[in-house]
């Protein structure tokens, strides 16, 4: 079986992930990564005896060995970079947001639908296991309709400096295109439906340092759908306890929570403190098994000749009801959204 | 010691938890209840041995042994009933709501300032003990600034059928003046602010039987505080699993679960269901003690002559952010509130 | 209706909790304590008007407006104590164990059964709501058979200091007779088996300070019923995070835990040492309602004239298969018990 | 980099599982399979694209294009297996027990011994990532000195027809063997001691059917180690909630539990059962990483050219250890064991 070859671009902190992973699946090769900085290239290079690295992501994708490029630069650069590795014929795994712009998103969508490569957005929560229980359980009717859903997604406190850091050198968009743009694509893939109101308001009660960021701490959106879900959702930079990603759906038969708390393991330790369950502490530790199936299912599209069910739609909607949650918290006013 | 001599108005569901309570207190007497149907009151007279029994109110506060008066009334009569309460010189405890229109609730407020007799409003949850020690934890600052509330009240679908019952007699005031008050003031109890903006949202996917009431089966509010605090709250009345209160406090230094799982006790259950948890089944049961605790208050009260912690204020605020949440559902938008 | 008129001899912790409790309920009257030190049966009087006060039991079992008493002395009166109280004709509540030597208990059970007055054995368990619901549970037959029984009783490490001082003082009988005994009872009363077999393991690492006083910090015992039950019990004094008591029941149908965590309460706190529940702190708060019920049985009994479900011949068995437990221990070898 | 190329033999539940985990590996080749159903070969072979499958464990092992073997063979076979492929050449991955005769288990550690083979056993509870965690706490010293552990193993109910037909070909070994093999080792892991003396029971009242097997139901065992730790063991086949796999050490400065609830996943449903979590249902489910990572070790010892940490000593011990339960459980009496 000829293996399939992918270089990474970008290699942060996911992109690393995404690199480790690919590097340990079977018949694919890690053939190529592209990255600013030279050192972390050759330390990731040797370590993974990668045959390529490059500085310029457009230097990568014309290497003609190359099958696919797993994008994970700025989000800022994600519709350019999808757009110029399908002109070079290359099978596109782009991390989130698929961009921070609606129009330029759409441009990137027709270029995505002409074309016979597979494309593949990382909304990873689409391939973590108890996500897909639930949304088993919500298809075939277990809790009835759904009425309300609260998805939170709330970084550690021992994340903000890094963050802070990252934030001064490109924008994050905000926390709704940052964070909450995972809880969105939860919401719509769970009711099937598109958010028509939103309202948000946000605070930065534990890092004031990050009013001269234009940054929000902590921020909350609820938001009403067309088919009368209300949502509400809860993003956060500041979790004393750990990486908190918890999603409730509550039904017309039952409810179901996802994570209800944020466990490390099954392990349970009694001791001066109480009754204590050690906690998640990042992304990487809880979505660790997600991401792998979400690179695994890449690899089977390309194999296969099929693409994904999460599609660039999915991309471009999360970024505009993220983009109305922004908007909404800037002007303090519920808002409606049109497509 | 004299004993203090009550008498309680009105014998529904949460009358007869009133009467039950006050009969087993000691140096207290359920000297008499006022109650429209005759039968009922003969056997509570009869279980009770209480001296005096009456078909209407008035009657019975005219009685001169008694010292106070404990109304559970329909909620458009409290504020009747605790005016002429006091003008018969009786200590009142009232269930809520303290009423359902602000400006009598005002013209009462007055008459209880002007009085020395106790006056205590029935919001129970201010006595249940996992709600003090959630309070005391906020107040020792052992969470930090808070910035987010989460609090819902959803009632058991084997009540509905009563409710449909009681709210085609008499108007509820809608689902939140009839249940998100709870919820109201464990938020202003909290955070001790006030509500500035509030969004409603509801349907009746599970119950379209309420529509012709113009009633909803379960609600959202979304409020924002005057100190940046952002409240959501679900009220409901079509639980599957029982009777939830659950109530959560985001801080900048910790968060706070009451009630996360609605327990019945401290027993699990293994079987072919998985492992189970019993739930509580409806406000009796999970309320038991917090009803005796606020029942001794007020007899304290009485006794050393002083007032209990939550007062007419707070039972005029619950019920102003209660029907602006109504309206906000009512007319679809965000509503501003000013007191 | 005429107050029942109890006299509590012995004011330890136990004993305050029991003359607290007495005080608290409606028809009946705190009328007497008996304690060696005047001082606290000083403070003890006037804190709750008590009319008498005596430094002597046998003066205050010739209180004749006594009806009852309440015995909480040292366990080695226990047996004499009751013999003396029924000679009075005075109804007995006595706290367990029933007594230390089962020649001793038989004796006094001859007189328990000739005499027409109420006896009732302190095991408060089978008052605690949670024991009960599982004991229903048992009997609808919703786990089957039992096959297995593993029971904890844990005492918290803040109270060893304590016990250190007690046992200085009179021989605790060891940990099985002082704690193990209410995990027997349990055992008796969940299966209505009888123990036949025992086998007792034991250590002092976390306080080899009990070396010296003959006793052991931490307890096993395995226990074989003549129905083919097994049972498993821990024994502690040392345990970091509170008060643990916890029983489990394996049944051919289905498993039964009651506090399966000893939860303080409902509320669970998210903080740097992750998600973390509040544990009981000892037996007065654990099993506080527990104590309430026991001794309103007790005056339903006496007004009633009827004997409680719990037995002086549990009495009598809990002690045997204590006394067995800590010979095994002692012996170090498997024991089989003859009744 | 070469493959390693590895042969799997006997292709039961769990040989099938091993077969796909060694599929699935990068720089690993399922180069064989031995099984004596043809029929199954030729489809597993078909799956995986398995270059050889053999109907005798003694040709594949001829085969020498291989480098390792996976034994999966019935546990009688275990010792002769192992020798063969030592004589071979071959690395052995071998599952538990690693024989059930203590002299053929220490002939074949001599072997083991002499070689300079990896030899790989399979207690793959040490290569799951919970009990690692509690592992690492209690070697940090985290709850002090271990006193008691508790161990349980119960099959779901669901498996017991598979298990009746199973055992009416070859006799398990007996329940301790069959699977409390695990919780010893656990023990013996944990706490780096050795076990003196066991007492064991067991009854058939949910499976009568097992009587005329010869095998038990559920079982217990108490165990004391030579560094004064006692251990209760349950196993069982009859769970009806799942797949209860639990393990809780108490130690001197606090306790661990792993897995106090066989949780399927993160998620928690509220129904009309209650509060729900579902359970694991199977041993495939509830150890899947863990059977990776031990054969991920496996490999990287044969090609780093080290042993692994869990020995054939462990090996020895478990078997032994499991064999006085058996004796214990059919003499009904306390045994000591020496080695």
């Amino acid at each position: 079986m000829n293996p399939i070859k992918i270089g990474v671009a970008g290699l942060g902190r996911l992109g690393l992930i995404h690199a480790d992973n690919i590097h340990h699946m079977k018949h694919v090769e890690l053939t190529a990564v592209s990255n600013l900085d030279e050192q972390v290239n050759k330390e990731v290079q040797e370590k993974y005896s990668i045959p390529y690295a490059y500085t310029s992501y457009e230097a990568m994708i014309q290497n003609n060995e190359l099958d696919a490029v797993c994008i994970v630069t700025p989000s800022g650069f994600h519709t350019e970079h999808i757009q110029k590795a399908l002109d070079h014929g290359l099978h596109v795994f782009c991390e989130k947001p698929i961009g921070l712009d609606s129009d330029e998103i759409k441009a990137v969508m027709k270029k995505i639908e002409d074309s016979d490569r597979v494309f593949h957005l990382g909304f990873m929560r689409r391939y973590d296991e108890d996500y897909v229980y639930a949304k088993e359980m919500i298809d075939r009717g277990q809790i009835g309709d759904i009425s309300i859903i609260r998805s939170y997604g709330i970084d550690p406190i021992s994340g903000l400096g890094s963050f802070v850091d990252f934030a001064k050198k490109s924008p994050s968009g905000g926390i709704y295109l940052d964070m909450s743009v995972h809880d969105i694509d939860v919401i719509r893939w769970f009711t099937e439906a598109e958010v028509k109101k939103v309202w948000a308001t946000g605070n930065n009660k534990a890092a004031p340092e990050l009013n001269a960021l234009n940054e929000v701490e902590i921020g909350t959106a609820t938001l009403q759908l067309n088919n009368d879900v209300t949502a509400f959702l809860v993003a956060g930079r500041t979790a004393s306890h750990g990486y908190h990603v918890e999603t409730e759906v509550i039904g017309t038969k039952g409810m179901i929570r996802i994570a209800a708390t944020p466990d490390k393991n099954k392990v349970t330790v009694f001791n001066e403190h109480g009754t204590v369950r050690p906690t998640s502490q990042n992304f990487p530790e809880r979505f660790r098994e997600a991401y792998i199936n979400e690179m695994k299912e890449f690899v089977h599209c390309i194999r296969y000749e099929r693409q994904p069910s999460v599609t660039a739609l999915d991309g471009l909607r999360g970024t505009e009801v993220a983009a109305a949650c922004q908007q909404s918290f800037e002007k303090d006013e519920l808002l409606e959204l049109s497509y």
